[in-house]
């Protein structure tokens, strides 16, 4: 058994120990085959194992309908801001997007290029501190889709219900997909790098309804057609083998837990802790409006930069570790995604409390 | 130690066990920081040395300009076919390609998206079975560079040496990268997936000559420009962490080994073994031209299809794995990649003796 810190970083995060120490074996012998993992042809069998199980958990736990197609891509979230358009969006037309931070912002910028983007709702005034109510936009009658980022990891903030609208949603869940039970029926589109609540950097899932696939226009590069890679299971090229495999351990692991029913009431739980922490005292304030706060992402500020700072290192030293927050906006972030141990959350709990008391007469 | 078998694989292919057993202990606990190597923030001082240290190393191996950009990226090889001309051919630009196999025609159907292809060569009429010769095909005036796949994985064809032209070069070596010495000065974009010569699958290299990053069209998706991910050293968006390191423990093996100079004299030496084990006999038939052969991919036939699956068959019974030709050729093949054991090739010449005298009289 490895000294493990609390490792509270934004992505890649923290993984379950169990699925560290499966992997840790499966890379140099993969089920006694005396060929390692990573070594392995993706077309052997017992990786064409590895990928379909894969699969199938995602499917059962989030009970994805069988006429949605699970592809596992290369490139990153970050390729699906400019992939969805590309393949959803003929020329001239429209779609909605909510401008929740960072990363609709720039799915927003690349969106641009292939249709018609009417940015319904915006709080970058407000340093994104919030998401909106579902009556606070409108989605125009011949939009296509509603974009939204279900998850804002940088503000911390997240989308406590989803939008209401008849019109098909599409959404960035990269930092909370599997955290809590969510109706598929309704998206077009759910995309998520994996890195921050499913597994390691490198591969990131999309999971979309099947007559989408016939959108494409022609002339569309074959490795950027959700097509080619629906009709091949995600072989039509070697595919990320590893990240793969990972994801599926991290799966079966989920589904010991109890399955994303029981995570989201852990999340929440363990959410509330860190909040009620912040809500106790005037020394922390957090970012995110209450209404809009993340159960994935918790940020928050001490009365000054200095301060903020010195709260990181001391804690870095007893083992908690990561809990600066992004650049953009300073502070702290502490992440606690669904392989985040509850231990942790109460360990930085305490060292708030005593670091409160010792800052504070 | 693991009980390892003889692996064939084309790729993913067989890695160094050294690279294995390090990777076994770096996947849970990362350098005693209590994090494991795949649960580690990208932008962590321990992950950024890893990158710095793999790509410090590529540059050293190959002997890469300091005018030359090394890139990580993801997508695989294949999404380098539409990339090059994507980035490097404006609307109308002429570009040469040379037809050698699978990999170069589907680099040219996805290059005709993009500009005006000149198929100066192609030995598809006879089943890929060999490379031109320097004199035998023409490049343009008016070409912006010459394509061609350095080594044809799937029919076991190898440039024996590089095309003779003033045009830059553009070149997919996947499958012979770091197997032998090159100039890197002629050529304007150098490609390799790892998984077969370098690393896991996952991550995909790019070596590309500085001035070409201004090459690209307006309205480019910010993820498809090379400039994007050589201005922020392959880290614009989360990278392929494990893949990259992998490649970086790879080249760590290679290094001690004696570095490429010394692989090349290593892989002469293994080929030689097999290909001369293929012409001693007539029950043996090599794919390819005798001129054309790959020191990594040998190709070969037996007398009938059903004495190759006998073949293919009796050989994982023993411990020789993957030596299953690829569908589209049949027959059999040999993958001995730079880290494929010496041993390997000297028990397969072996049991190839054993198997001819018992099927002849």
């Amino acid at each position: 058994m490895v000294d493990r810190v609390y490792n509270f970083s934004p992505g890649p995060a923290t993984l379950p120990v169990e699925v560290l120490e499966q992997a840790s074996k499966d890379v140099v012998n993969f089920k006694e085959t005396g060929i390692g993992l990573i070594e392995m042809s993706h077309r052997s069998k017992e990786f064409m194992a590895v990928a379909d199980e894969t699969e199938a958990l995602l499917r059962e736990l989030m009970e994805i309908p069988d006429n949605y197609k699970v592809l596992f891509l290369q490139g990153g979230a970050s390729s699906q801001f400019f992939m969805i358009p590309m393949n959803l969006l003929g020329d001239g037309k429209k779609a909605t997007y909510l401008n929740t931070g960072t990363w609709s912002k720039k799915a927003i910028k690349e969106a641009k290029l292939f249709g018609d983007i009417d940015v319904a709702f915006s709080s970058e005034e407000t340093s994104f501190n919030r998401v909106p109510a579902v009556d606070e936009y409108n989605v125009a009658d011949d939009s296509e889709f509603l974009y939204f980022v279900s998850n804002n990891t940088i503000y911390g903030t997240q989308f406590p219900g989803f939008p209401n609208t008849d019109k098909m949603l599409v959404s960035d869940m990269s930092s909370d997909i599997l955290s809590r039970k969510i109706d598929v029926t309704k998206f077009g589109l759910i995309f998520a790098g994996a890195q921050k609540n499913m597994g390691p950097a490198g591969v990131t899932v999309v999971i979309i309804r099947e007559d989408l696939l016939e959108r494409t226009p022609e002339n569309t590069p074959t490795m950027l057609c959700y097509k080619t890679h629906a009709d091949k299971g995600s072989m039509f090229n070697t595919p990320p083998c590893f990240a793969i495999y990972a994801v599926g351990e991290v799966l079966k692991w989920l589904k010991k837990q109890g399955g994303v029913a029981k995570m989201e009431e852990i999340n929440k739980e363990k959410a509330g802790l860190l909040y009620q922490a912040i809500d106790s005292t005037d020394f922390y304030r957090g970012h995110a409006e209450t209404a809009s706060r993340s159960l994935m992402n918790v940020t928050f500020n001490l009365p000054t930069p200095e301060l903020e700072t010195e709260f990181i290192a001391k804690a870095a030293e007893i083992g908690l570790n990561g809990l600066k927050g992004h650049r953009s906006i300073g502070g702290c972030r502490a992440s606690i995604y669904n392989a985040f141990p509850r231990e942790g959350v109460v360990k930085l709990v305490e060292f708030m409390k005593a670091f409160e008391a010792s800052h504070t007469d």
